[in-house]
């Protein structure tokens, strides 16, 4: 520029002054047209792209005007540490005060408000849409006026001891909308009779009675402890075996300490008066509307259909004083050791008691009740890929006030949703895909909330949902993370868990610096074949919480976790204070977590893990781990089964061979995901569908033999107590029915049709991850 | 770029050298500035995008280098001209000559020598994958050793006529792998007895015979004519009605022209001796794996197992010639009007033959047999979404030559696929999704190769498959096209058709230019209150062919269409020659399209439908045809039971409700098409998965009452003869049975169920079009 003045001012004066102009005019001109060349040349000669893309296309390249380039980008881990610096241990406390200030059972208005204050802080914490979901399911409830009772009667029928209708107030629990301890969809009834213990009511324990003690159950009242197996399983089994009702006691030896007499409030194990509530239903979702949503336009069946299938004989559940008092008075043979508990007394079988013409009454007049149920569920809109869905969910709805359960749990899903929604609504960043929030109404009563909306949703969810979260008790101890999870996501929620600052001091002082590298030291986990895989253990999802629907009907990869105590000290059956009155804020506040540390090293967690799978560009799942779980199922079903299995089944190596098939397509697909054009956003989706899909591919239509509802064939707990921690669920139903079972050859049958399946349904795994044009194998 | 050099020139002279070289240099400065300026402004003023996309990326843009334009552009209409000017009639003929020189049923070396040369001819073609795909399936084959035969006996045992064991040679059908006429899955079996003529074999044929004639067919053979309904359904009508064997023959009033005695070789009419084979399977699939691929490590029920269904009593198809000598021999009764068809005798019911001690006697051989089948899959890769799959299809195996089923559709698939995969070989052309054609083994006798496919890779399709073009017969008649389809695809198809030449003189000669204006003109649709569409009618598709289980199993939306006869001048019940040894070339080249003309506009139609929806941008799915459909469904529901069900089902009118609904969402949807940014990649793709989604979110699990493997809820055929052209078949087949049920209330609960299913459904249909992340409606 300077130099055009320049060449101006050389010539000077009024004689040059035509020549000057011609001279200003040739510079403008000269000016103007390196002008012209050099937009001509910037335009298309360095400008990137578009020039007659037609012939070249491979070379040049498309401009998508107004398209983020975060279309082809990898999502920043900077927003990751942004959401953990975020989360706010005090605001997690506020939340878990608010949630817990009423008992908030399901149906009931109490839960409905928390609901509507969860969708009015979503909205105002920057979410895209939130809505309210009901669900008209059946519920159950006890009776105001016609309180349950469990009684000992005398041989002229007065009462010698009766159950308490409440347990004791002892920190201010008695909210006069808190429900007394009960079993939900317990019939009612009066039954009355001689009484059996039964240990924890398993089929072995039955097994137990008729065989070293001749024993049987058939028309008499049992009673077992609470422990080992689902309490809806107990009951389903006494009936079963003819019993006419169920009583169910939280042994001390179960729920307190070595006899540690302080209890809760001085500390968190259960009070004598403490009762376990729960629901008895083995089913999942409403009963009355088995398969599809419980809305306005769905049919009903009649509450005795078979199709339904509620419990059919009552049940209640009491805590230990009473219980004390009750089993005192049992006559009988003395029970064996190991099925003697904490109590004061000599445990006896029955069946009658010690004193002549007594007898057990079960007064129960819990009444089944349709009513509305309602989800919360909350999107934060994806930038570039809205219609995929990574979802964090719990539950709501709590049997009283449910400090620990659920609400320790939608604290911590509250405070993700904040600083996830907030860090939004700041501009400074959108996740690629969407997040969805989910508050599950009726979880309690047996995932009804999570069971209806999955069926409702289920086409939508198949096609879109990417992964769920779920996030029960967050918190339950202050020893380490445990987690369920699928093989999928796996490496994601290590990676998730190394970037939570450990919230244990003694942990921390010990030099493991964050709360994976405690995890990875308290539970380490071991192949098969004993070796070290230097990562932490991650156990099989089984039906414990509304992970299960989204697994299970819709095929979403799901992973839950938790902090908790040491298993290997404390051989509890859970956290002491599971759903008795005593799940309080005070128990939190005053016992467990006083700073909230723990529920935040929970929240972080989360708010890392939904980051990384709704930002990534490609969907951080790692295939591999579903190879090496394949194998590890299998070496298992061969350790427990594979001498029988070998002689039954002619084709049983083909279990080994569709599983190396498998891994030989993981490694290929996980070559084509190195090598791909990461500048093609269709190539990435098509890579993500492929990873979505996979879980999805190992639903069965069909379901679980005699369980149809249960489709993933390889993560679903199984049925019996005997194999926890392995797969092959299905399989493993079957055997453990052979084991007793007198028409064998018709059992073998379905155990070879089913093992067919499930090579089926590997192979067809492995097809979803091969090139998308060339998923026929060559023969 | 002259203006510079005049700069330079007005200063001239010696004197002025150093001047004139200030000058110069000045110019050469200015020009410098200008063009630095410029490529400036070029490269950052102009140039579209880039710049520091952080900040502002919704104004700029994101350049994906070597990424072509046609990510976010629209298929070019140009290609598909092109197509249609490419497809050869001579090279159809050429292929169905090569097709049809020798019998290649199902299982036959002779069948898999032809998918072997389609494989070569897709390869050379420039397919990018081609495979074939084996089955191990169950096959029945007549025993050449001991012929089926049907026989008149006298009352000493002497055969007094028996059945041809093969077809008459007319024109050279004598190759010695032509199987004789049979009925496949016809159980083996001698019996013997009195016959009775049940018309066609249907329900209310038996129910009429019971009423005006007192008889039953217990204990007895029945002799049926073809026509009307599937030939499996008559015999197992006739099985449920006590019948020990079935006859089936074809009347001449079925087959030939008014008694025309010109028949085969001079025209197409059934010659005497034609006889028309078929499966009596009704079921779809293999019969041994239902469910599953039948693959190698698949589980196989027995044969007499409950699951596998197969025909309970012997069945045997003979001509018209024998027929006539034997049903002259009949006693009994004369048959109502409507029964008699065009034989030279008196029709006359039986039982008894009229002389005394005759009998018929039926000895049949016929065997089950595991073979393997071969479906050929290749595929022409996508550009842009290769796991995108448009797919076209038909069966290769045939009875005997099977000129006309299924090869007239092969030889135009052939074409189809040859002037495809030529186009996209030379470089001109690359479809935006993956084209897959398909040619299937086994469908004969059920379906079996593309079952056992979908069922094996139904994960994949459920995800991936677009749509699927079925040409099996392409040309049985020159008067117009009909179709059978999707309400997806009714636009698309009419579009496509509007693009074929008219291949009939005498329709160009009335002006109706193209084959659309024909079948507008022959099949014009009215809706259910009798206003004309403007469109050509196209049926609802029921399981006729191999595009069933596409439908049924994976929900990919489906069409097919052939040229026909007149239908309503030529009252047949298939084209005459349909399933006999006389489907030969030699009858479509001297008789019914003797230059290929009808074979041509059918592969011209396929072409074009299906680049068009390989390469549209947006998927060519016309939604809101949908909702007329299904207000068309309702309508005709309403009309033919409406007021039974009003008094019935208190929730009746839901149904208008939910499909309104649904036409809500439908005008919500196509407007936020309208108004999508269709530079994004990702919000076509989105778009596309929705569109895609809709068919597979009117499946459903539990699949129709009793008809648990037909999961599409709107588009499967009734199982009645009584409801032809409209849908809810489900609910159709239940208010049938009830016309004649003794416990209706049991009945109307499965009513009430099934009814909630489809409401169900319906509105979960509506949730796939909705904003993807607002699928949840207000309540």
């Amino acid at each position: 520029m300077p130099k055009f003045y320049m060449v101006d001012d050389s010539g000077a004066g009024k004689y040059h002054s035509n020549r000057k102009r011609n001279l200003i005019l040739g510079g403008i001109c000269a000016v103007l047209a390196g002008l012209c060349v050099g937009i001509l040349i910037g335009r298309y000669g360095i400008c990137p792209g578009q020039s007659e893309p037609e012939s070249t296309p491979e070379k040049d390249g498309v401009f998508l005007p107004g398209i983020p380039e975060t279309i082809i980008k990898d999502g920043d881990p900077e927003i990751g540490k942004q959401l953990i610096d975020a989360v706010d241990n005090t605001k997690i406390e506020e939340y878990l005060r608010l949630l817990t200030l009423k008992p908030h059972v399901a149906g009931s208005q109490n839960n409905l408000d928390l609901g509507n204050w969860i969708k009015d802080k979503w909205m105002e914490w920057g979410f895209d849409d939130v809505k309210l979901t009901p669900y008209d399911v059946l519920l159950s409830f006890p009776d105001a006026n016609n309180p349950n009772v469990v009684r000992v009667l005398n041989e002229t029928g007065g009462i010698v001891y009766e159950s308490p209708l409440k347990e004791a107030n002892l920190t201010g629990e008695d909210d006069p909308d808190a429900l007394p301890p009960y079993n939900a969809y317990s019939p009612a009834g009066l039954v009355e009779g001689d009484m059996v213990y039964v240990n924890y009511g398993r089929v072995e324990d039955y097994d137990w009675l008729e065989k070293n003690a001749s024993m049987n159950v058939t028309g008499k009242i049992v009673i077992v402890r609470y422990g080992k197996i689902f309490r809806g399983s107990k009951v389903q089994i006494a009936a079963d075996h003819g019993a006419t009702g169920v009583i169910i006691f939280s042994d001390p030896a179960d729920y307190t300490w070595n006899g540690d007499p302080r209890v809760y409030p001085e500390t968190w194990w259960l009070p004598g008066s403490g009762s376990q509530r729960g629901t008895i239903y083995t089913g999942d979702g409403d009963p009355l509307t088995p398969g599809y949503a419980a809305i306005k336009t769905a049919y009903r069946y009649p509450e005795n259909a078979s199709e339904v299938g509620l419990p059919e004989i009552p049940a209640h559940p009491i805590g230990y004083d009473i219980a004390e008092k009750i089993l005192r008075e049992m006559g009988g043979e003395e029970a064996p050791l190991d099925w003697r508990g904490g109590l004061n007394i000599t445990y006896r079988l029955g069946p009658a008691l010690e004193k002549t013409g007594w007898k057990i009454q079960m007064n129960i007049s819990t009444r089944n009740q349709i009513k509305t149920a309602y989800n919360v569920i909350g999107v934060i809109r994806g930038q570039i890929e809205p219609d995929r869905y990574v979802m964090m969910g719990n539950h709501r709805d709590a049997w009283v006030y449910g400090a620990i359960d659920p609400s320790s749990g939608t604290a911590v899903m509250m405070e993700t949703a904040r600083v996830t929604g907030q860090l939004v609504k700041s501009g400074k960043w959108r996740p690629r895909r969407s997040i969805m929030f989910c508050s599950w109404g009726a979880e309690e009563y047996g995932l009804l909330g999570s069971t209806e909306w999955v069926e409702q949703y289920q086409k939508n969810l198949r096609e879109r949902a990417v992964a769920y979260v779920n996030v029960d008790i967050s918190m339950q101890g202050n020893d380490t993370i445990r987690a369920l999870g699928t093989p999928l996501l796996y490496r994601a929620t290590y990676e998730a868990a190394k970037k939570v600052p450990n919230p244990n001091p003694a942990e921390r002082a010990a030099g493991r610096t964050t709360a994976y590298d405690t995890w990875l030291h308290n539970y380490p986990w071991k192949d098969e074949d004993g070796n070290s895989r230097n990562v932490p253990v991650i156990a099989s999802p089984g039906s414990g919480s509304d992970y299960a629907q989204l697994l299970h009907k819709a095929g979403v990869t799901a992973v839950d976790f938790r902090y908790t105590y040491n298993a290997n000290k404390y051989k509890v059956a859970s956290y002491p204070l599971y759903h008795s009155v005593y799940e309080t804020f005070y128990a939190v506040k005053n016992i467990i977590d006083k700073e909230f540390e723990y529920h935040r090293a929970i929240s972080r967690m989360a708010a890392e893990l939904v980051r990384s799978l709704a930002d990534s560009l490609i969907i951080p799942f790692n295939v591999s781990d579903y190879s090496w779980a394949l194998d590890r199922y299998r070496k298992a079903l061969d350790r427990n089964y594979g001498d029988t299995l070998k002689t039954k089944l002619p084709n049983y190596d083909d279990l080994r061979e569709v599983i190396a098939n498998f891994s030989t397509e993981v490694e290929a697909f996980n070559d084509r995901v190195a090598n791909m054009n990461r500048n093609d956003p269709m190539a990435i989706r098509a890579v993500n569908d492929q990873l979505t899909l996979l879980e999805k591919a190992f639903l069965d239509n069909e379901g679980l033999p005699d369980r149809s509802q249960k489709k993933h064939l390889l993560l679903a707990e199984s049925s019996t107590d005997s194999y926890a921690g392995s797969s092959f669920p299905g399989l493993v139903d079957l055997l453990f029915e052979i084991e007793k079972a007198p028409d064998v050859d018709a059992r073998w049958e379905r155990v070879k049709r089913h093992f067919s399946v499930i090579l089926f349904t590997i192979d067809s795994a492995a097809s979803t991850l091969r090139d998308v044009i060339k998923f026929i194998p060559e023969n």
